[in-house]
């Protein structure tokens, strides 16, 4: 059985993603070989998925394939790169063939449509597990940091957050909608689509980004931790989604936008010189972002409703929790 | 307890291995940015370590975070590659000090001993399972490759193969021995030693090289097929430790150079024009490596003894075995 598996694995990943004139050797070899386009820098980044805790045990192979990409696409675009290489780790408890080809499409689907090239990897026997590593690059001394917001910047977040959380929890039934609902939201969290190009054109106008992983909340405060600043998120501003209003009221769906997490979108700040060209060049309708809050001096993060302070008891989800 | 965990974490792996000047930002943000010399390309590896199949559970924490990097170095040495920057993710049970404080000291001092940073990384939990990715560069179009090779080059090895696969025996007492051989043995498999400075030089001399993970014959197959060629390994020339012929008995020991795992050595060909100024330039006396054999026109590993083909039942690990 180990060679033929080793056979199905090297024909569902010996060409998976776009092909790269870059890629000077691929899988195949000890490593991959790679060139990197003059006055760059590299970026790279990380992330782990766990059966049972990043995605529920049987979770459809090709979200599980798409999500292990699109959890790294997300960390290079709040970098402001542009991803091009990627190595795959994948620990299973056996090759299965319709289960290896359909995370493989998965995989493949979304790293050909931001041009990323699979260049190498490691397959192992053991629990259900996915660690895929990215690489990607930023033109030199331009990548966005979580650092670089000062009071008074303007802050943002892409897309509609909490849509993915609900749709997590519909999938494992700790809520319920109608099938409408239930479907869009569970894609939400099943197939989130990183926002690589908006993060690209952020170079040119933010003052700090982060990804919205753990949670908006969450994440904005350590944006503002790391700026050495505090920031207040308005209530009212916060972008819902129709489909979460309606599946979870709308108290709730406020609280999934603040405090779920998985939702891959940015988060970002912009200073006050560069809100108007970053308005007009960048046109919200187009690239779906709403400003929810500011950066303040004063340390923390704070949700302001009607002018009074919330308080929530728990601020997005910890992967180590 | 989950932010005494983040804070933990933190404390073992923000100032891990080398401090670089060519780290733009390593660990702390979503991503890491990195400076790659000019005129190189980069060469990057991924390999993961799985509790109960690529170690024993209960390993010594330090062995552990010490072949997680070791693998992938051993991996950069057969491309000749120098190694730069490293990510982690450590999927793990529970993040308990003690256990987190000598992960961290082994894979920092095997860092440190080659310069290379930890720069980011994931932490999760889950099954305990460890995967590095390793960056480093050689200069453009030096790889080397396993498919360089050609009938005639001689065929050599690093070190002495085997000793690693005894080591693990007696660890799982599949085996015995009297403790001071046990003791070498074990450490042969608990700490290896990847050979990044021969891979290094091996990029003037060698035409094709791989690294000795999954069993000697296996390995040097694998870059005879590369290249095109078979292979003729000669029996009597093997290296084998007088630890483990006097542990396993002499024909034993040959039997675990040939078809162990876990040697992280280097298996590599070099072309008769190169063999003289090879040997001058790194006498074996210092560099510690053996002539094994020969590639050769027809296809397949043989390996031969007084003449006679050797027949195995096996041919190495598998790693999806």
């Amino acid at each position: 059985m180990a060679l033929g598996e080793f056979a199905l694995i090297d024909r569902y990943f010996r060409a998976c993603g776009a092909r790269r004139a870059d890629v000077v050797a691929g899988v195949g070899d000890d490593a991959a070989l790679l060139t990197v386009p003059e006055a760059t820098e590299l970026v790279a980044a990380t992330d782990t998925l766990v059966a049972g805790v990043h995605f529920p045990h049987g979770s459809p192979p090709a979200s599980i394939g798409h999500r292990a990409l699109a959890v790294n696409l997300s960390d290079l675009a709040a970098m402001g790169a542009r991803p091009a290489w990627a190595l795959l780790a994948l620990t299973m408890p056996q090759a299965q063939e319709s289960w290896l080809a359909e995370f493989a499409a998965g995989f493949g689907e979304l790293a050909r449509a931001h041009e990323v090239q699979l260049v190498g990897g490691d397959t192992t026997r053991g629990p259900l597990c996915i660690t895929v590593q990215l690489l990607g690059f930023v033109p030199r001394g331009t990548a966005l940091k979580r650092s670089g917001g000062h009071p008074g910047d303007s802050l943002f977040v892409s897309g509609t957050p909490g849509d993915a959380a609900a749709g997590l929890a519909l999938q494992e039934a700790r809520m319920s909608a109608p099938s409408a609902l239930h479907a869009y939201l569970r894609g939400r969290f099943e197939m989130p689509s990183p926002r690589v190009a908006l993060g690209e054109r952020l170079r040119e106008f933010a003052s700090a980004c982060i990804d919205v992983s753990d949670g908006l909340l969450a994440d904005a405060a350590k944006l503002a931790h790391a700026s050495g600043t505090g920031v207040e998120i308005h209530y009212q501003a916060l972008p819902v989604s129709a489909a979460l209003e309606q599946a979870a009221g709308a108290e709730r769906a406020r609280e999934f936008a603040l405090t779920g997490g998985d939702d891959y979108e940015l988060c970002f700040a912009v200073a006050e010189k560069n809100l108007a060209a970053f308005m007009q060049e960048l046109p919200s309708q187009r690239w779906d972002y709403h400003r929810i809050g500011v950066l303040r001096k004063a340390p923390g993060a704070a949700v302001l409703r009607d002018g009074s302070v919330m308080q929530f008891s728990h601020c997005g989800y910890q992967h180590f929790g």
